[in-house]
């Protein structure tokens, strides 16, 4: 099945993460959780928030900046809130016990809405999400992230690019699932165009003195990501407010760091001194559907918005009208039946991450 | 104070407005709640949710498309989430009523959601988002709208420009209240444009074909808004995703319209048959601070949020970087000193239905 030496199982990449983080002292149902997430993004097609992340993951930790034995706990709680403290784990510990939560809350009181404080990188806000979706709720995630986008009129990064995931279950069609990062472009995207030798798309990016631009090189030099929309004239500002609302709901709440104070999720940039909050933050929710209306019902309703969604005239009938999550629903069929195959420098890190580790390579791949 | 024949105070305007609705059989009560919803839209430099609306629901209501003695209740609930059946009235009537519900339930829960079926156009979306501020409570409030929003690769108008309203509360700082329509441009702005003589910016409006066009009389013919962002290149299925998050919670969820089923708030526009739902939809939330941290640690950590972000560098000195709300702030400011100027046939229409009504004209405006 495994069409080349690049390319790894889902199941082979699983286990070798599942050895690394238990290998340095994780609990083996931590290291499972990160396994499932950074899995989960490389089977959507989402490279920049899968394999990629583990040697920032471990650097931060070498750094003594990261706690891998994090023990979640619950701060504070309501009927239908609590506050998490994520005790400087990563995301991936006190996301699931957080969203946990929320769907146990959600049981009892309708909805459930937890805020994170002392956290990091938690991979994809889908993962999240979709754990609400057996559970015949609609499942919500935000996190916050390091700055990188100005603010309408301004030249200085303020914020990150703060994605939101919002989950709806459904009785026939698939899942449906958006998972988008609320500016244009992240920064992994800008560095990639660069070494592609491309631009980046008019309204994305501006250098460092606010001049708009399409060179990738910009964003090395100070420039800034632009919020959704772009500029003022292109109602950028409708951008700025959604990414600053992701930064309310998961940080102003919660305590933890907002927007310039968000601690930097990879090891070559150093700590800030002084920050007002603790850690990153991240935002979930739940909500029962029959908190509403019959839960077969809202299934049912939410099958035909998409049926009808689908159903709109394409502008041109080689691209069909596409639902959030379809194309990440193909990319996951695809990775399942042929392996996920991995750029040769993420490939070659990961086997050094392996050989330091005395890991053993998966016979395939050497 | 008023500078010409064009001008009214608000108090004024309230009262005409007030005595239009009851003229015609409106509850007291609901003619107020209306008229102060109208009012604070035009007090914060948003005509196009204001004045200029009475025609349209005067028009449904002469249809017999809009219920003026509406009694909005409560069709189901949880200790934190309400179905609210709007009875075909305005959606100030049961906006106001749902929002209440919301704040009284945070009261008890933590948090209140409150999902309105059956419903009509609300005005502002930020009036019943500020309900919130004064219980030290997060409040959010959303409608779906009638369809002119394409989904990406598509031609066809299927979701509204469905606005999402966020505030905050603060300590010292002025409250935080982010208000946006999640379409990067309202068809009533276009029609200026084209009234001006000016182009609609690019990334904004497609033809009937699905071809990017600046020139506005697009819209005219069968053309369609794009979500914010553009086109796929430009990240404008981000912009869908939001959009769509606001229909599913607004519609789906709550058993009204959605998308392309919405009904028209205008009565020169047949109303639809056939449609799966019943009215147009909304969704509020109040989310107590003190739900998560005591609400005092939050107003001041939002504080300090709005400093940071207005202290970022600015592009240009004469534009310094704003905080939502700031704009609307002194527009308030300025019309409650300078009263309100209306366009000249705004203004006719006005005096028109006061006329039609028996109703006097304020001596200030003849």
């Amino acid at each position: 099945m495994l069409s080349d030496k690049f390319t790894i199982s889902h199941e082979q990449l699983h286990s070798a993460i599942v050895e690394i983080f238990t290998s340095i002292g994780m609990p083996y149902d931590h290291a499972k959780l990160v396994a499932d997430v950074l899995v989960e993004a490389e089977l959507r097609g989402i490279p920049s928030h899968g394999v990629v992340r583990i040697k920032d993951y471990l650097g931060l930790w070498s750094q003594n900046r990261l706690n891998i034995n994090a023990k979640p706990k619950i701060e504070y709680e309501t009927l239908s809130t609590a506050l998490v403290d994520g005790d400087n784990g990563l995301g991936m510990i006190s996301g699931n016990f957080a969203m946990q939560s929320a769907i146990s809350k959600a049981n009892d009181a309708g909805t459930g809405w937890v805020a994170v404080n002392n956290s990091n990188h938690f991979g994809i806000a889908g993962y999240y999400a979709l754990m609400a979706i057996d559970h015949d709720m609609i499942g919500i995630a935000m996190t916050n992230a390091n700055p990188t986008v100005a603010p309408t009129f301004s030249k200085q990064a303020m914020l990150g690019t703060n994605p939101i995931a919002f989950a709806v279950p459904t009785k026939n069609e698939q899942v449906f699932l958006a998972d988008f990062a609320t500016a244009p472009i992240a920064r992994g995207k800008i560095e990639l165009l660069e070494k592609q030798g491309k631009s980046v798309p008019k309204g994305m990016l501006q250098t460092c003195d606010g001049i708009p631009v399409t060179d990738p090189t910009a964003i090395k030099h100070g420039g800034t990501i632009l919020p959704l929309g772009g500029d003022y004239e292109h109602a950028g500002h409708k951008g700025y407010c959604l990414t600053a609302i992701v930064d309310i709901l998961t940080a102003v709440i919660s305590g933890a760091n907002f927007g310039p104070f968000v601690p930097p999720q990879v090891s070559y940039i150093k700590e800030k001194n002084n920050c007002p909050g603790k850690g990153l933050g991240h935002f979930f929710g739940a909500i029962r559907l029959d908190a509403f209306r019959p839960a077969e019902k809202v299934k049912e309703y939410m099958d035909l918005w998409i049926q009808t969604m689908r159903s709109a005239l394409p502008i041109d009938t080689e691209q069909p009208v596409l639902i959030p999550n379809d194309p990440e629903i193909e990319m996951i069929d695809f990775h399942k039946t042929n392996g996920i195959t991995l750029l040769p420098e993420i490939l070659n890190e990961l086997k050094k991450t392996l050989n330091e580790l005395s890991i053993p390579i998966p016979d395939n791949l050497t």
